[in-house]
């Protein structure tokens, strides 16, 4: 049985993404760390990039994910630049209150659209991952949600030096229940800082 | 020339202490990491403990220090159980809005009130400190008016392991411009997580 986890980057004062016009600044200043990756440039089609830890890092969050889940927001925004062979490789449970039907794309990606929340994403990810992970990967709302359903396994947090002073929260309504992890890994990157954890239930 | 500091345990979720009856609980848990430490139980009059990396990045944290900057209701909440030789052993400048005389204690210590804001209090700590450090102990609204008016060098982070859902944030009320930092240090405790930053002005 595999694992459900996520991997986000976060600004040191929690925020995952900007607000408003702020949107596209901020994706590019959280996730800069990864553009000139070799992996990363790999897998958008591109040669060369730098082959350090973090490249290492960065790929192995892809390697073994068998499903991924995602909010409607991260899907409607990511439908167009995806493009026709999106970076996924295997279905994609999309949460959402409007019921459509399957997309299929080349590579084998496809994005199924679940209406009956979390725990259902989850569940038919899972089923369809089978020994593989399942990687939800955004935004803010479906990782509370599956943190505070008890379903996230493990979660990976690339801290980004900086302090933004606003934009979209990574941990908020979380309910006031602490919730225990134990570090697993920690790695000193360029800059950012790799640490994950596992959820203790 | 020394620096202006502060240093700080932290959940995962970024808060420092907890509201109203968790105020006790959380604080337990988020200091928790350095009641059995060498160092700690030292500072506070007891032997034993253990001498582990933890203990030497929480000693070192108070081995420069010539003076100190915190908010009236961490003062107020310490002032008795700190008894007549607090653990400062050195100036302490309390931001408040009411005036009071200077408090003396024993070993070093003293209170002295300051009505006029974040910037004269590190002034003062800065004049009185000279070449050593001036280490700004909280709460979360001194160091925030800190760092908002430029006025801070170096920022610790001891990360603990929990989510705790509700508190007392640290970053909070920076307005919206990005603060840079760079990663100075990155130690991996027992448990908690030692990220060592300064601040790029």
């Amino acid at each position: 049985m595999g694992t459900v986890k996520t991997g986000l980057s976060m600004s040191l004062d929690g925020f995952i993404g900007g607000l408003g016009d702020q949107a596209w600044p901020v994706h590019e200043l959280l996730l800069g760390w990864k553009f000139d990756l070799a992996s990363f440039r790999e897998r958008i089609g591109l040669e060369g990039g730098q082959s350090t830890i973090d490249s290492e890092i960065e790929s192995e969050e892809y390697l073994h994910n068998g499903a991924y889940v995602m909010g409607r927001r991260m899907f409607d925004s990511g439908e167009v630049p995806w493009g026709d062979n999106p970076p996924f490789h295997a279905p994609v449970f999309v949460l959402t209150h409007h019921a459509r039907a399957t997309v299929l794309r080349e590579g084998g990606t496809s994005f199924i659209f679940v209406t009956d929340g979390i725990e259902s994403a989850i569940r038919q990810a899972k089923a369809v991952a089978q020994d593989k992970d399942v990687f939800i990967s955004g935004g803010a709302s479906g990782v509370q949600q599956a943190l505070k359903a008890g379903l996230l396994d493990e979660l990976q947090l690339h801290v980004v030096p900086v302090l933004l002073g606003e934009g979209v929260r990574l941990f908020e309504h979380l309910g006031t229940k602490p919730i225990e992890l134990e570090r697993v890994s920690l790695v000193e990157g360029t800059g950012v800082t790799h640490l994950r954890f596992r959820i203790i239930k």
